[in-house]
């Protein structure tokens, strides 16, 4: 689940999806979009229960999922059937997964699909906040007398010229909005060095780190990837910080998995189910 | 679950059954049939993950899921979609919803179709031991000198003739094995009269106790069943143990479903998720 610029994101939805929504009290109401990455189970066999649990609970906005074309196609009968009458509309939003191209975009920031290298086609996602417009300073408006009217052209960056026809610079009348915030989840996907250039200083990087380095040949041979690897792109790219999950079987101690990560790229973090990451 | 004469039942599999199973340590490996009563999600939107998982956990034996005809045309193009090069095959025997027979039969139990009353056909199902053939009494035969080769014969209820003609009566050489148990899993219905007949003298009945009676206006709306009604089926059966579950979020405190099933039937229990019965 991603939160941003007050409104959330479902990225993936396994089974058991709605109970751990409920678990962490998701505000459902703000979610309009559904991303999910490529068609394993793991990643989308909670969608159709989500679905129709939102349905009973009186949703009436609708909901957009993009995905693969095939989601569709296998999910729509399953709609007819089991969501019948149901209050609020469910649209499909076809993914390219071999195409990087923003699959959404609103006044406030962008979602991008980042194409993986794994078993089936499979697409990252880069939210990304837009630069939001600089703040007025209210004292600066009081003291050279500035129409409020005029607050959208400064917040757009002009000067002022007073009435005596002095120039006032536009630095002096705003202060800069905070820098915007990116957040790049990738999972599931082998090691892809294009990854680098399209994560390049995101605050936070999500990225999958199913086994250590000693089994590189499962990695390569199942498409994942390794904490190793997985910390290579989080210091080629210059992310703020790392997140790695998606942990196989074989990993008795996750801690190994981030100690490994940590040689390469120091602020790393494990996940675990529930865990919240402010940014 | 159920679990009779050493192998195990699923009945219904609404989301997260996978992980139920895993937390109760069901041997899913005895476990070849799975029971669905009615296609609502919250009895069979666990399949599919189910099914997915059993595939990569290696199994090899074939699975055969009772349900209602549609749930094939429905979950095919899933399977077909994400189970592809499974090791073992998934068959549907369809039930047909209005009618009362035995739908699964092997030699030493049998499972019965038991129509309900409900928005969407379903049934419920009985299990019922056969009655197994009595022990013999060791002892009898040495000092009889019978053969072992009349073992079967004897347990067919033969008598046995010695070599100086003297008839021995079967009942000197046998006691009879324990009684064979039944249990009966009715979920979700109205109250139904006719499950009376169906379920007369069970050692266990199941009755979905959706509502408290002061709610009968919903319970009959919805076509699910009051506690008061789950007894009254219970009590007029002449049941060994009724046990209620599949409460609505009404019902703030169960244990005030408890009381009135127990005004009218008094071995009754709640149920929950995770519990085991023993019988």
């Amino acid at each position: 689940m991603v939160e941003m610029c007050s409104k959330s994101f479902l990225v993936d939805a396994g089974e058991g999806t709605q109970i751990n929504m409920q678990r962490i009290a998701v505000k459902q109401a703000r979610m309009d979009n559904i991303f999910i990455s490529h068609l394993h189970g793991d990643h989308c066999f909670g969608l159709i229960g989500l679905i129709s649990t939102l349905g009973m609970l009186g949703r009436t906005r609708s909901l957009t999922i993009h995905a693969h074309a095939d989601l569709e196609k296998l999910l729509r009968p399953m709609l007819d059937y089991f969501c019948k009458g149901m209050a609020y509309e469910v649209n499909f939003h076809h993914i390219d997964p071999y195409k990087k191209e923003v699959i959404y975009d609103d006044r406030t920031m962008t979602v991008t699909s980042l194409p993986l290298k794994h078993r089936v086609p499979c697409c990252g996602f880069l939210f990304a906040e837009k630069q939001r417009p600089p703040h007025i300073i209210p004292q600066m408006f009081e003291r050279y007398n500035i129409p409020l009217a005029m607050i959208p052209a400064i917040k757009d960056g002009e000067d002022y010229l007073t009435a005596d026809g002095q120039l006032i610079p536009n630095q002096r009348l705003t202060r800069p909005s905070s820098a915007p915030i990116s957040y790049a989840y990738c999972s599931d996907t082998a090691y892809s060095e294009r990854l680098v250039e399209w994560v390049r200083g995101v605050d936070c990087l999500y990225h999958e780190a199913t086994y250590m380095q000693e089994h590189l040949a499962h990695a390569k041979k199942n498409m994942h990837s390794t904490a190793f690897e997985a910390a290579t792109i989080a210091k080629k790219a210059g992310v703020g910080q790392l997140l790695i999950g998606h942990y196989s079987s074989r990993i008795k101690d996750e801690q190994q998995l981030l100690a490994e990560a940590k040689q390469v790229f120091e602020n790393t973090r494990l996940t675990y189910e529930g865990m919240v990451v402010e940014m």
